[in-house]
């Protein structure tokens, strides 16, 4: 892939790096009620329950307008019962959010907070799900992106299961870059977003939910533009959108997702993904940074590194210099520590992550900071 | 303009034909958080006061990710109080939209419902205000898209202030069209959207409103995603948005800000809809259609013509054909009497709609319909 002097590369969990093809794809107009577009959006709906291994008789893939927050906000409503309990599942600010969505909408919920980075472990949910009865369904947000750590999806999966209760993933950042198969997990309603690892645009995310759990959410939904149900329902009668849609944010995910096929469907990309994080982790080592996690639990999409403790670091001089060289990093999301974080997908390979740790290692010595007396992870 | 045989011309009231500098401005990818698209953020904001003619020390530009609907949940969410009751004007699908909001929300309102497409006159609305002392908030829709109306915005604007009420307008399909100005009408919130007179594309709408309601809507909202206020106090506290906005529409809209200051500003725009209507509505006339409101209630935006009652005419057929010339139309909204209606914004000029006429009339000849058997309007 081109280095590209004027428009940096963006080494974030989304808005990512998109390629010219997607973008070319948003040069037309598209009617929103008009049968052309209604098969766009019917053949991304087929699609995204495929990418799912969602069954189409089982499950259902609702897109809703707005940012991926929006999105989980109408799943909540559409998904969590009135007079139920949620057991939401945190380790950041995502974990965080779903509870203040809960809070707003008066929906009661439980908490496990894990802090800043820690996993929430199958072992603590089962004793939770034990000991409160009244809890209907549970959340998690499968890859945090405010640390990076990939929780443990699977085999919480197979606990919520046992205790015969709903399990909201919140795979935002995850779907379409790491493997997710409803047909091997039990996953009730799964949301994620255009622009993360399809490598779409921004402007809408979905919602892959069990029919079952849409024909109870009738009538449930606190708001009207964020009704799940509603949305569902009109687009299976009319095959529109309820509401105006982001015609041409829908039309670029569409050809982001013939990219994502041709790369190899979730494997190829997740593989070069886990490379891009693999030659990334590497050369952050060798330069002297450390990560904030075990190697267990980082994720392919973005990786959170403590900031050097000489004083002659300092973050916005450091994103800066990056910056003026072509790449976008991230700013860290920690309570207790400074960090920053580098992510991992968009369109993006290992030759551009080289050129990253090139600028950086070069950026590092310009400032006069040195790593080596770090003590180092791994 | 150019015709374009592959992509017909959306003539409809948004989503709407752009030009290519528009759509051209998302071949890029930006990051969200960077102070390179604060900077955009904050002149799009500030561009639109100055198109309102609102005082940037008692208005505040608020934009709001998804579609017009969104914005009009999130504006009436903050602006309304909770205590108080809201007057809705009603004639047509969007007055009746924002009541079904009010009631999901919990608020109180009462209706003026004007049926299909009559006006709501000032007398009417200074008589409810005086025979129910407990209504705060009037709501009113400038252009009434069901129809195609333009409701007489400014004279019910000097009622509701002399009654001491809060005005809403959702001038959605108006603004940057038709003059607005919030230093002449005493307006207290405005609510439009990207994709309509000012040809953007879809995927978020803006609300302008009072500083002064804005801070009183702090902790009102029923949504976390469509939250006004805190969406403002996240901008104005770090420039950014709350939450991940739709990057490359946004772009795209500063670009067509550009273009309509190029234009004219609205002055200039509001000239070339209102040529590209007189043109349509004499030249169906002409043919022998007749429009459902008479001339001084036309207007510039989009015309509601009777369909005819020769039996030849089928909807779908004529729809059919004229895509396939190059021309999508609007089907009707109106519950007692067939319609359709016909958009004159967007990249459109009178050739495009001489063009259109002409295949009308080519049409019409192919589907054996007379029309000259119809009365005619005005």
């Amino acid at each position: 892939m081109m280095s590209n002097l004027k428009v940096p590369y963006l080494l974030t969990p989304g808005p990512l790096t998109t390629s010219h093809a997607t973008k070319a794809a948003m040069l037309r107009d598209w009617g929103s009620w008009d049968d052309d577009f209604n098969r766009v959006t019917a053949d991304v709906r087929a699609q995204l329950l495929t990418m799912a291994e969602a069954a189409s008789d089982t499950y259902a893939c609702v897109p809703m307008q707005g940012s991926g927050t929006f999105a989980v906000e109408s799943a909540l409503a559409c998904a969590t019962d009135p007079s139920g309990k949620v057991l939401v599942l945190m380790n950041g600010a995502y974990g965080k959010r779903a509870a203040q969505l809960l809070a707003m909408m008066g929906r009661r919920y439980v908490t496990l907070d894990k802090g800043d980075y820690l996993p929430p472990q199958p072992d603590e949910v089962a004793t939770l799900l034990q000991q409160d009865a009244d809890i209907t369904a549970v959340f998690l947000v499968h890859c945090e992106t405010s640390s990076g750590i990939l929780n443990p999806l699977d085999a919480i999966a197979e606990v919520v299961r046992a205790h015969g209760k709903t399990l909201i993933v919140d795979a935002m950042s995850s779907f379409g870059g790491i493997p997710i198969s409803l047909t091997k997990t039990p996953i009730d309603v799964l949301i994620s977003s255009a622009n993360k690892c399809i490598e779409g645009v921004p402007g809408f995310g979905f919602v892959i939910i069990r029919q079952t759990l849409l024909a109870a959410g009738k009538g449930r939904a606190h708001s009207l533009s964020l009704d799940l149900y509603a949305q569902w329902d009109y687009m299976e009668r009319t095959g529109q959108w309820r509401f105006t849609p982001p015609t041409h944010t829908v039309v670029a995910f569409q050809a982001a997702l013939d990219q994502h096929r041709e790369e190899g469907g979730v494997p190829g990309r997740c593989a070069r993904y886990t490379h891009n994080r693999d030659v990334l982790v590497k050369g952050m080592r060798a330069l002297g940074f450390s990560t904030l996690l075990e190697d267990q639990w980082l994720s392919p999409i973005i990786t959170t590194f403590l900031s050097p403790t000489d004083p002659a670091f300092e973050f916005k001089t450091f994103y800066a210099a990056l910056k003026s060289r072509g790449f976008l990093i991230y700013p860290g999301k920690l309570t207790d520590v400074e960090s920053f974080r580098i992510g991992c997908i968009g369109q993006l390979d290992a030759a551009v992550i080289e050129q990253l740790l090139s600028v950086i290692q070069d950026t590092l010595t310009k400032m006069g900071v040195s790593l080596f007396s770090e003590s180092r992870s791994a």
